[in-house]
């Protein structure tokens, strides 16, 4: 079940760059959620490639079709299954390197792999299998927000250039008034001029993506083998591009001491009388959130904040020295086909979906959410 | 199975800090591996405390003892359960510190979800916990040396003193000479100067560790939602105190070009004829491994390169700010109990033995090694 | 993962009887396997409605159409979908049912448990759904081909007409020759025109259906809890309408003793010499197979044996008491909708593919089968 | 994980006949369920042999100790760990089968996967792994009874001797009455009359055992791969020794007509107002219950029924024919060791143990029984 992840919410994807479709078949979703393919679509829109000159020009309509699952405009309990049709797949732009791995690619191990490799756009390698991820977070954050969570996610460096920290009220706003996606508008200017210098050299530059959970309770999370981190840390690692995952301050605890960085609790409430306080996350908070809303594997209440590592997309159109695995030789390569000199503003949404499907699959996982259907409290 | 983890090679983990037992129970080791109980103890003495000046004081001896799965000398196929038995637990330490949770640690996490929570050095929640992860660990090593597989682990960096980069033949042999486990002699020395001074001051300090797997063929990992990067992240994520991780270059990448970073293929033996050269792994390399020997997922042949940030042991005896779970009130806490002033050296083991159970899995769930019987090549 | 089954070799199935469409995701086959459409659309043939006159007289084409995993004519390692559109979906049939659950069907627990319940022609709850299956038991008897396993079924009773007992070798050719699918041609007409009878009635009959796995290699299952007779049971057991599973002897060795049933060893080439003589299968050999090819949960190379007790379809044109779900209370209902007299000569396909699933994945797991592509032998 | 059952509630178990110990690791019982070791050791009570002169004179006193999981009388969330030293194991007797495997027994299947296979008393092939199983059914059966579900299991054949039908209430009382556990003391003598006359034979004789759990709320298995009447199927069939499952009619299916037998539902409390009415199990039923309490896969509020073929033990005391899997040649063995002359009254325990297993499983999979504690309903 390499195409599944979950455990209670669920998703299966399917499909390559090239191939007839692409989609992804949700389980475990409980009843009774209202649903409109419209949901979906607008994620999926955020995704899509084409629509600034800083993304790759392959311009596909992305549309979704939802072929199971919501009956009379809610969802029964069975699996939802969405699908998107390749439409825009210059083959031809691939033939050159049939056999011949990009250097940065997963073309090689692929190959290697399974040999029967679908070499076109990178086959099932290509960012594009991301659709899948996008169908499931759709409706993992439709689910959410019915429970007052909320994902959100911007890019906070492109190079060297970072981004002034902005208040988490006010980061969804501001990251989505431009097409870098950063919450900073100054620092937004000086990395589109950045990636538009790169896209000129046909080079591309890495860059640093926030994602943040907001709204989750005290108690997400299952140790030893299921901490909440854990599996975000999976998520988030299994998107292309990505090299590095943080929770909270991340490597930055490195040159720490405990007695700077522990996160203290108090009351929100001292004055409540004690048989009003529960659950505790609305009582009991930390004056500081180094460790990112995670303690011991399970949610704390606070904000949950991961960052990501996103390396510079490798396709660039410079000449590169790669082999050739039918002749078994030395040999160059110069790529051609259209991609994107920084992934960071589209993997916005793609980190947003991983999340959203773990956030949801915890909460299901501890109770939070009912089960089978939302309509019963059991 | 939230104690479980692994697909055909899997462990499952019980027991807390100051129960009667800790232990795991190894299941889908193919038969007919050699193992004694030293091979499993030998591992477990790297991770104990109360071995040099810079750990815990507490005294255990950590013996374990073998329960199942060893017949004749050799596995046979059935669950091994390996179990050790607590000892040294000075429980009465942690009574004061009863519904008043630790800063950084996840006390209250715990106690929020499940109520009736061992509190006495941290419960299930304690680093103790590492003894099954080391149990299984080792299994997996013994097992992946058979396929001369290695797995290593250094700490690179305590609080702003980073160690020099060392060639990784000498890593092993280097970093076993020092209690830090540093294989950069000069900045050993200054690394355990600096936790001694932390440790005289009550206060703790973070670090960084690199752990490798050398040997490793092509071909490991499940694409998508089982790529081996993804899988590493979560098994090092999942160890207590580790805020983030990173394959190869990391957050590096962030600054970087791909011009500048993608790893170029080459033939390692280009004078060989064509049909002598399977598998790929030994013909073809990349020139540099900023991708920390995984691509798309997959490895390629290269070192597995993980890094992983630590935060300073949230235990310190300075008086700290908490509230009172039972009065719901403000509070504060002064911590006693033996504590680790940097946690790095001891985690060391417990990386390696977090990737070797990855490793081990993916050996087998890619066909590697024979899933049932060693001796059997089906 | 509720619509997910398999641990190497997965399928996951979504759709339901009048909604857009049916399908399956077929994870974990693996690449290099030559298959075209037709290998899939000759067994939906098979399970299709209205192909005799003791089917039910729905008319589909249940044309599949594969959207992904296929490259150059064979698997690339990659989830294979497979789907099939609805057509004649005469919903309006089902609205007089509408919360008023049909006795013998799913339709009460399913409104039970998720409320918004797509209750034409029985929603997911509809035999329709083994159209994932048998996309599934397609590719997997597919695969097993290469391997020399054949799996076989045929109806053995029909109400209280029981069948002769026919040679293994035959049982195939026989029962395909007849619309009952039983392998006794004199009981096939008698079946025929006692399931002609109920029909005509407006009633329906059960019966009994065995399907053999002939090919097995000794060494499949995996205790304890993954014995090959236990997922064998389950994955029959899940096919509606089953209500008994046995295993070789089944519910005869009730009144049996061991000194009668136990099946003796004896050397099936003595005369060769001893290294030679591996795999077992070739050598040894029980010469009775009253446990059905399985002992200790692993199979023993004798053909494996399975019956299934299939209960009378449910759907009757007699009128029938039940209760209103919405007004809470007593009624009665006339199912009207197009049904099958006898569903065993249907299930017969069903049990093929269910079977063929179960094996495929356990000759994954237990290295019989290359696990990622079948041209590298490790 | 092919020693680990269940989903949510799951158990892992180790051990073997002569090996050091046997035991289970419990994981998902919900923190805050009030358990004591006498809970446990009363099941395995139950199931340990030497009670009667029925049962295998083998003398184990089976005492049970937990290591890990329960805290202040309570369980705390973590996994629980039962395990149970081995004592009374005579070896000895088992070193002339050596190579030799048993009819009926799986020492030839396990051998040849294996190959180092712990042939002493059928090592982990024994019988004896049960008490895993008991261990991990007997926490089952404690959460299950704070939910008013009990479990109930006797003997309805021996050999051609039957049981009479028995009130539902009285035949836990009447079953627990004499050593053969059935519920119809008439039959009950006669069946111990028939098993001392194969036991002085030195033969064994099959039987049949119903198992029932009472008080299971409507809405229990997920459909389509996660059906209840699948999963309990699974873990009948996985108990040694079982070699047929029925739910409900079973076989009797077979001859049956749908007007016959469709269990119609009826309004139990007419006279209630609608707004009262839910759960609709106290409200709904059905006047039969041939379905053996599930529909769809999912059950329907009444009893759930259970029935099983238990073949005679194997091992008997005459000369049987076999194998010598060393010299590979025909011979012949005369198995001495001790035995039960018909297993059935022991399998009871073990058989309410794998259903209890399911049914807690599926309580807390399907949102019945809070997930992570008791004390919470979120």
């Amino acid at each position: 079940m390499t195409n599944t992840t979950g455990k209670m919410f669920t998703i299966t994807t399917f499909g390559s760059s090239h191939g007839k479709a692409l989609g992804a078949v949700v389980d475990g979703c409980p009843a009774n959620l209202e649903i409109e393919v419209e949901d979906i679509q607008k994620e999926l829109n955020k995704r899509k490639p084409g629509t600034s000159e800083i993304t790759s020009p392959r311009e596909e309509k992305d549309r979704v079709e939802i072929l199971s699952g919501i009956f009379n405009g809610k969802t029964d309990g069975t699996p939802i299954t969405g699908i998107v049709f390749n439409e825009d797949n210059r083959s031809k732009d691939y033939e050159s390197l049939k056999n011949k791995p990009r250097p940065g690619h997963g073309d090689y191990t692929w190959t290697s792999k399974y040999e029967n490799y679908d070499y076109r756009g990178g086959g099932r390698g290509s960012g594009r299998v991301t659709i899948g991820h996008v169908i499931g977070g759709a409706i993992a954050k439709k689910l959410l927000s019915k429970f007052n969570i909320k994902i959100i996610s911007h890019v906070t460096q492109v190079g060297d250039i970072k981004a002034k920290k902005v208040n988490i009220n006010f980061i969804e706003e501001y990251s989505s008034s431009n097409p870098v996606r950063c919450a900073d508008p100054d620092a937004a200017i000086a990395m589109e001029e950045l990636i538009m210098k790169y896209k000129e050299k046909g080079d591309s530059i890495g860059g640093k993506v926030e994602t943040i959970a907001i709204g989750v309770p005290v108690g997400l999370g299952d140790p030893i083998f299921g901490k909440l981190d854990g599996e975000l840390a999976k998520a988030l690692m299994e998107i292309g591009s990505v090299k590095g995952v943080e929770i909270g301050m991340g490597f930055d605890v490195v040159g720490s001491t405990a007695s700077t960085i522990n996160d203290e609790f108090y009351m929100k409430n001292e004055n409540k009388k004690v048989d009003e306080m529960q659950p505790n996350s609305d009582y009991i908070g930390t004056t500081t959130n180094t460790s990112g809303g995670i303690l011991g594997g399970i949610s704390d209440g606070m904000p949950i904040v991961t960052k990501i590592a996103v390396k510079p997309t490798p396709s660039i159109s410079s000449v590169q020295n790669t082999v050739d695995l039918e002749k078994y030789e030395n040999t160059k390569i110069n790529i051609e086909g259209r991609h994107d000199p920084c992934i960071c503003p589209r993997i916005t949404t793609v980190s947003e979906s991983a999340i959203a499907i773990v956030i949801a699959d915890h909460m299901l996982r501890s109770g939070f959410i009912p089960l089978s259907n939302l309509e019963k409290t059991v």
